[in-house]
């Protein structure tokens, strides 16, 4: 579990070692989080660089006495290997690094470089892992060229879903003040309610957009408003609310912003008194056009599996959006499907299927020319 | 302080069984709540019969350090009264009893009756009090023709304001219901936010009405709304308000709870799920209309205080709607400034002057026709 290496690594570097990577163990510490170790490996040193991306920290398991099997263990039970981690991630890992390993061997000639950008802090404050990694790697002069990054993808089934973007977040949060008083002397008071009810109509009335080729449209949720008065006599001093938006590649986090205040402002008129404060964030909403990169992938999917992968930017955020400032990035993985859940577990073959993917896709992206991968 | 007698009841049951009335000692309990001591008396037993209420226990002091003097121990400091209870009211019920006192005496052919109904429970739950004495009495045969009941009703100076009856008070409960969800998936959850604020808008967009001669308009305010959802990227699965109307004579709370289901329902359309819920009240709104009874009362005052007292029906519920129920009643007693606060106090000349504007009232009110009293 998020931060505790585990061994994980440690397997990793060993694999990757022989295989004839060069492998950096890295532990990354700020203050008031945990230390968290790392990993980074490349085969190779000329262009294209394709990079595996993905991490091998998990949700704690919850209840482990509910589990089948020992959420540990990796335990195959018929045609499934049981385990917290088995598709959110160190499945998709196994499967990057079978690929790899088989290619290298298969492909002593290749030019070009493979590399594996390994994680530890994916699922906790994601703050001493992949943004210090690629940080690190920057300042080494290492340069990308396209990254996979292995996270489940598919609701269903192997092939359903690439992810090809993902939509950006911004979390605000609105305090309206009024002023305390009794309810029998409402001349006396300033209930902030009404003018939380005007704010919070005035954020929604609206949609923000309509969506774009490749996004739904961005969505804004109040997901709480708070007043915390237990007595209907007294008229209360302050009501706060939180709102998140899911936005698309119509927007910035400062556009958005800007957006949000000037509903505010003029549902606010002169009559409300309120504050908006906005949370950090580094969730911008991103795309990687679907190139020749996309297809190669695409291509892969249908080729193992006889689906064609619909291009989504649904979903949550990811570690992509952290890779995308540096080079192009595509999400695909395993099926989701039981991921976070008791009983997390994947079918083996769709082990054996995936790693058949990667693999086609080193194939097709080293047979490639630069100009093709440029397109 | 509720719900201790503290030897108050006790020494008005000396001193009005001195004078002659017939003393009732009353102690009334109902499961969670604790026993409470009353005080019923009566002198004579003829017609017209005129009512004195009243109650002997007050609010806690806080803190009694930051009392000039011990709150209990009605200390005359210069021209003024400290203590607990000096005007709210144990202040009026000494007024009241000077004023019966010397009437009686020096009226001694006077044709009808004197009445103190005095509560240890008005403070508190209000259970064990004033409703259960009225019970008892009218078990009893008891039967009133007026009440003055004697809470501090004047905001600044003695003589600004009688209290000619009172708003009623009305509380409900608002759940929507949605179901909780990841932001990131919004069709996958139902935001009972937006059904909220639906539903607070239909209730606050129209006044209930524009007032009466005697009221206010009515008023409803939205003393809380919460969701209590720390999680920003979570959808919640239920919104919940309280709202309170303090409303005027054209509503009774079977009216307006009507009027409130059919904002709701309005503002619901199809798409909100809601619940709604009344709190039980027994706060109607009542008045006591300007009669030949309130002018005895006014008259006192303007011939003491050189003061015409406004007739008003705002602030908070009193005893008087429990009493209404079975005579007329008007509210009229010491200055409210300093009541449940610090150093609650009263001028000792206010004392005085208030006896000697009772003792007026029982002048004309019993010097007065039956037919006049009628009317």
């Amino acid at each position: 579990m998020t931060p505790e290496e585990g061994g994980a690594l440690t397997f990793i570097e060993g694999v990757l070692r022989e295989a004839g990577f060069e492998v950096h163990r890295l532990v990354f510490t700020a203050p008031g989080t945990p230390d968290v170790e790392n990993l980074y490996a490349r085969y190779g040193s000329g262009e294209p660089y394709l990079l595996f991306a993905g991490h091998t920290d998990v949700v704690p398991p919850g209840d482990a006495t509910r589990w089948r099997h020992d959420p540990f263990s990796g335990v195959i039970d018929g045609e499934e290997l049981h385990g917290r981690g088995a598709v959110d991630m160190k499945g998709g890992i196994a499967c990057m690094m079978a690929a790899a390993l088989e290619f290298i061997r298969e492909t002593s000639d290749f030019k070009g470089s493979i590399g594996f950008l390994i994680t530890g802090d994916e699922e906790g404050p994601a703050i001493n892992g992949t943004v210090k990694l690629l940080e690190w790697a920057k300042a080494r002069g290492e340069r990308f060229n396209h990254c996979i990054l292995g996270e489940p993808t598919n609701p269903n089934r192997l092939g359903d879903m690439i992810k090809i973007g993902r939509r950006g977040s911004l979390t605000g949060r609105i305090v309206v003040e009024g002023k305390q008083g009794h309810v029998a002397y409402p001349h006396l008071a300033d209930n902030p309610v009404p003018g939380m009810i005007r704010l919070v109509d005035g954020l929604l009335r609206e949609p923000l957009d309509q969506g774009t080729d490749h996004f739904d449209a961005s969505n804004l949720e109040v997901t709480t408003i708070d007043v915390g008065n237990p007595a209907s006599n007294v008229i209360p001093a302050e009501a706060r609310a939180t709102f998140n938006i899911r936005f698309n590649d119509l927007w910035t986090p400062q556009s958005l912003e800007e957006e949000v205040e000037r509903r505010l402002r003029e549902a606010a008129g002169n009559t409300v008194r309120y504050r908006l404060a906005m949370d950090p964030t580094n969730a911008v909403a991103f795309l990687t056009p679907p190139n020749t990169f996309v297809g190669f992938i695409a291509d892969a999917i249908e080729a193992e599996t006889g689906r064609r992968p619909k291009l989504s930017t649904t979903g949550g955020t990811s570690d992509a959006r952290f890779i995308v400032k540096d080079c192009p990035v595509v999400e695909f993985g395993l099926v989701g499907q039981t991921m976070h859940q008791v009983d997390e577990r994947v079918a083996v073959a769709d082990l054996d299927r995936l790693s058949t993917i990667y693999r086609k896709v080193l194939d097709a992206y080293f047979a490639a020319s630069a100009d093709a991968l440029q397109a």
